[in-house]
């Protein structure tokens, strides 16, 4: 029996496409790995042939990450069952609205020890008044422990081998090892650390201070009153985690996935840039502005500040959260976006 | 006898000038300080006109902060001694180069019991490989408390009065009281927190992480790379006080000394602005750069990488801190800045 580590990726977006461009050198590279990934597409017709028969003759997904070549290593597999045969790891990287449907069908099928690592933002829908986290949910329908990988990673700056870094949240030192290997290059540096919760919820809330960013890149309030917003929000990132996901590591908060991606996201990125749209042309809601802007494509800021305001609001603790309970009832119209530093200004440490 | 506190404010510049129009607001305000505020200023002639007497009669300082009223509170005076007379509380916000002449006039001049604030970036250059904070000096000189004053606070957004926050660094609790009400206002959002050394060296130290932000963009690495350089710098600033000043609460790194300045710094901000050119004009010095975009102006982080350097070579830690090391060699052109991702990938927690 080899000990190999069989590697499979389900997903094949402009994310996945990136980290599977990694993955099959590093796999290569380590005899720790198996030389060959499956990677789950979903199977599409581009230019009149099947994707998956592009990528495994090309070697390149032409659709979502043109002009980059992946090793031979990477097969893409269009079922997602087949995809995740005999594998060891299971890297996720899937919109989360299709987390439940695609896990479903590999309830039972798994290896045995088999672990996840899920690359997927954003918070679980499914339970109204209760944040439940992606990989909990992963790790629940697949009875698997579920690492996450977050950070300031912007994917067509990883796939052009840009320097940066990235964030794997792994309770377990070992697994924390092989993935870091798996993943690592020289200018994709990845750190380990052991408080995963802290780096997934990290990685939804960003999202969120990023709409009060862009409000106040609309409402041309200045370098003061962003950088002190964006401020207030890390703070209450870490207020979240201390109040809901008893105790994080605040080194946690200094690594890619905390002040790092959240300035990027707070500086560039598409929540901030719709939420400036959203605060100059005040008619709009967010579905309009994201159909006008992003071909119906979802912000996950507004969306996840609602979910985190109802949550907030079951449990009566509101006050310790201005600057989310403002993006949320912002986005639900209920307030005007000037009224978001009348908010700020109740903020519990000041 | 009154035990209302006098306050005075030695500089009157851009900077002292807008906390001078805040000051004068807030002793109006509150019972426990003296109306007159005397404020140093440093005599010329504008229009043919003394510029203490413009102050004292036109009640604005129509050289550095034109189009803002100061309370009558506020009385121009040109010799430092006679504006130090009977004051509780000295503020301090002068060029960091002219803090050792103009206190020397006011040894064995100050009340007994009166403390200082300063609001100088930067370290002391007198004492070569050695790091001498200006606080420091301030008290050695003249034998009283100083507490700090820094934040993310472009001096023009703060007099045009836009929503901002900034820390306040003070060893005794009480002083910091009475430091918060002097100076808050509820757009200029003060936070008290002990640990003064850290919001002194964060205002000095994060000039030069907006070096090497600002090479990112004159070398076009897009916003992946520019925000873990962001954030190496931010952690080689805790490793920086872990090392010299132990031992830092890692909150105030949270404050807005910390990361709300440093973003500042490095999205906007002329060290930024002057090392993008740098970076792109490769055959220019900061001398020459300095002298063509800024009338003169000196740029604080080169020159504090240099101090920097001298004093990790002293003892042997250029290791720790890769990021200061590269803006440092690269600032006195001995290597090149497409050098400085070479420094990075030896990040030691990498």
């Amino acid at each position: 029996m080899s000990d190999k580590k069989k590697v499979c990726i389900i997903g094949s977006g402009n994310w996945g496409s990136t980290i599977a461009k990694i993955v099959g050198v590093n796999v290569n590279k380590y005899d720790c790995f198996e030389n060959t990934v499956n990677m789950y597409v979903y199977e599409e017709i581009v230019d009149g042939q099947k994707l998956t028969e592009i990528i495994n003759t090309q070697h390149e997904n032409v659709k979502y990450l043109k002009g980059h070549r992946f090793t031979d290593s990477i097969v893409a597999v269009p079922d997602v069952v087949d995809t995740v045969k005999d594998a060891d790891i299971l890297i996720f990287v899937i919109p989360h609205q299709f987390v439940a449907n695609t896990c479903k069908p590999l309830i039972g099928k798994l290896k045995e020890n088999a672990i996840g690592l899920s690359l997927i933002k954003g918070f679980d829908e499914s339970v109204p008044g209760k944040i439940n986290l992606i990989s909990e949910k992963i790790s629940s329908l697949l009875s698997i422990d579920c690492a996450v990988l977050m950070g300031a990673n912007i994917a067509k700056e990883v796939a052009e081998d840009h320097f940066c870094e990235t964030t794997i949240g792994c309770r377990n030192e070992e697994f924390g090892t092989v993935l870091k290997k798996l993943l690592e290059t020289p200018n994709f540096r990845v750190t380990v650390v052991p408080d995963a919760k802290t780096v997934e919820i990290c990685g939804a809330l960003k999202n969120v201070v990023a709409v009060a960013a862009g409000i106040c890149d609309g409402l041309s309030y200045g370098e003061n009153t962003k950088a002190a917003v964006v401020r207030i929000g890390l703070k209450e990132m870490i207020r979240f985690c201390n109040t809901f996901y008893p105790t994080p590591r605040i080194e946690t908060f200094f690594e890619s996935c905390g002040v790092a991606d959240l300035l990027t996201t707070c500086y560039g990125g598409r929540n901030r840039k719709i939420s400036e749209l959203f605060a100059k042309e005040k008619n709009k809601t967010f579905e309009e502005l994201e159909k006008e802007h992003l071909g119906g494509q979802k912000l996950q800021g507004p969306a996840t500040a609602i979910d985190v305001l109802t949550l907030l609001e079951s449990q009566g603790k509101e006050a310790l959260f201005p600057l989310f309970v403002a993006v949320a009832r912002i986005a639900k119209k209920e307030i005007e976006v000037t009224q978001l530093l009348e908010y700020l200004r109740q903020d519990p440490e000041c």
